[in-house]
């Protein structure tokens, strides 16, 4: 943790006031040097005020996301969290990634940015990612994988996110396979996994994250607000989104976790009881071809299984999943 | 084709000359601009003759890779070579092919390195490149496949080349599963796929290969004398570089519309007749696993098929195979 994390550390745990001197005790640094860091965090949005009794007090806290803030708040992780980096505007956080994989930064990285010009989804469809509103970002993991189980860290992410969003945001979302979160039928957040790789292992994959948080209604295009909405409409409030970006970072550590482990299969079962697709029917369009029939299971891949109704189970890895009445 | 590439077409058509006025009409540039083009020509290695009576005639070439050269002599393909650029140095021709990706450049692009500083095989290990003595070069393909068909195009890559150096060296290679060309029981040449992906599909495929062609036994380390050669060494003379580098782009330039046709099936047949696992008792190392058997046949997505002693089939993608005496 960097300075700057430690000190925002221990002014949550005392939310009555730290005094300089225990500040720079604890941090092993001097207390002129405490002092030319909060000025820092004061000029980054943090209310902090001093006095002779209470020491260092913290009032108010920026609606940014800053490196120092998330790490802070993330505390200790196995590996999704443990280097973050903040971005005010990137073309995509995946991007970032990108680059930082092929420099050969360790995994767990993960980089946020307040708004992406060319955020993206599945398939090279566009993303939209309006400034401060949301949550886009990307983790560089680095799983001995081959490249088509790499579903797994998909479906991994999804019940992962689930569960911040109801921890954070007190809301139920459902799982949409193979790579959506839904509101009450309408999309809350997307995951993109994008992945290098050789013929038979998979060097590096790329998770890409994007939560609609904190827009209103009006601030969707026309064309999506029947099918997107956000925490803050659902939920009726404002989401603190540092708090929900690192209670994410935590879940998906813990699932990430699990799948390196090979519990691959408590994942897909915790996956299956969260799903909107399982057990409905579905048509799904795979390239050319369209296959329907009854959502049944998860594969051991990741892979969706579907009973059409020949009775033949057919495997589908990708494609675009339609929920049918 | 540049103007340069039209030229020494016209000089390879015409091994008796042909004069300024003719390659001036044909071009449709003036006498003093192909003179211009023969200059440049001769100060890379081109041994051009000029005289009253014959014109210009083309009485050497050297031995180096030129992109006007390696254009005029593939002339024209579907896809691959249409677009061909060479380096004398680089770390990987898979990384610059990765960049020119990443640029959005069209598929069919290929780099040439006369020496690779960081040349690469599978599972990261080293690539030797020497300077002038091989072929070092990759391919950059957009194919409409899934990530686990991409073993399909290191299986019609092994075959294309496996024909390439039969028809300019005149020598039998034999292909190993999945990725090495052999001579006498020892590795001639290695082909690397690269890929990047989403879960369901595939974004690009580089084709990373590399050819010992003009060493002699003296230039290998000492261990890999053993279990390495060249043509030059196997063919008792040396070889063409240019001429087989073109004649590998043409043979690849075919099998990859067979496989963007649907034919894998016909690959398939040509790779297994031409392979010296098939019909093999083989040994494969799949991470921690070892599976020993008969190697059958391909499956329908490159894959190795392998009879174990227990009489089940096993899908091999991956893995170090080894043959069993």
């Amino acid at each position: 943790m960097t300075t700057d994390a430690k000190i925002l550390s221990a002014l949550r745990a005392n939310p009555g006031g730290v005094s300089g001197a225990q500040l720079a005790e604890q941090l092993a640094i001097s207390r002129a040097a405490i002092w030319a860091r909060i000025e820092e965090l004061r000029k980054v949005g943090f209310v902090i005020e001093a006095g002779p009794h209470f020491g260092y007090r913290l009032v108010d806290e920026p609606d940014a996301l800053l490196a120092d803030d998330l790490l802070a708040r993330l505390g200790e992780t196995k590996v999704i969290g443990r280097d973050i980096r903040v971005f005010e505007e990137t073309t995509s956080t995946n991007d970032v990634i990108e680059k930082l994989a092929r420099d050969g930064v360790k995994e767990g990285v993960v980089v946020f940015a307040e708004s992406q010009t060319k955020g993206r989804g599945r398939l090279g469809r566009k993303w939209l990612s309006p400034t401060h509103k949301g949550l886009w970002f990307s983790v560089l993991l680095r799983p001995d994988l081959r490249p088509q189980e790499a579903t797994q860290l998909t479906v991994a992410s999804a019940i992962a996110l689930r569960r911040a969003i109801k921890t954070v945001a007190g809301l139920p979302a459902e799982i949409k396979w193979p790579n959506d979160l839904l509101l009450g039928g309408k999309k809350i957040a997307g995951i993109l996994t994008e992945m290098s790789a050789e013929v038979d292992r998979v060097r590096h994959v790329i998770l890409g994250i994007g939560v609609d948080v904190n827009q209103d209604a009006d601030e969707f295009p026309a064309e999506l607000r029947k099918i997107a909405t956000s925490l803050k409409i659902e939920a009726g409030e404002e989401i603190h989104r540092a708090e929900l970006a690192t209670e994410m970072l935590r879940e998906l550590d813990f699932d990430y976790a699990r799948i390196c482990g090979g519990k691959f299969s408590r994942v897909a079962d915790e996956w299956e009881a969260g799903c909107a697709t399982i057990g409905k029917k579905v048509s799904v369009q795979m390239g050319a071809r369209l296959v329907r029939g009854g959502a049944e299971s998860l594969d051991d891949d990741g892979a969706l299984l579907v009973r059409t109704e020949h009775g033949h189970l057919e495997r589908v890895i990708g494609g675009d999943v339609t929920l049918e009445k």
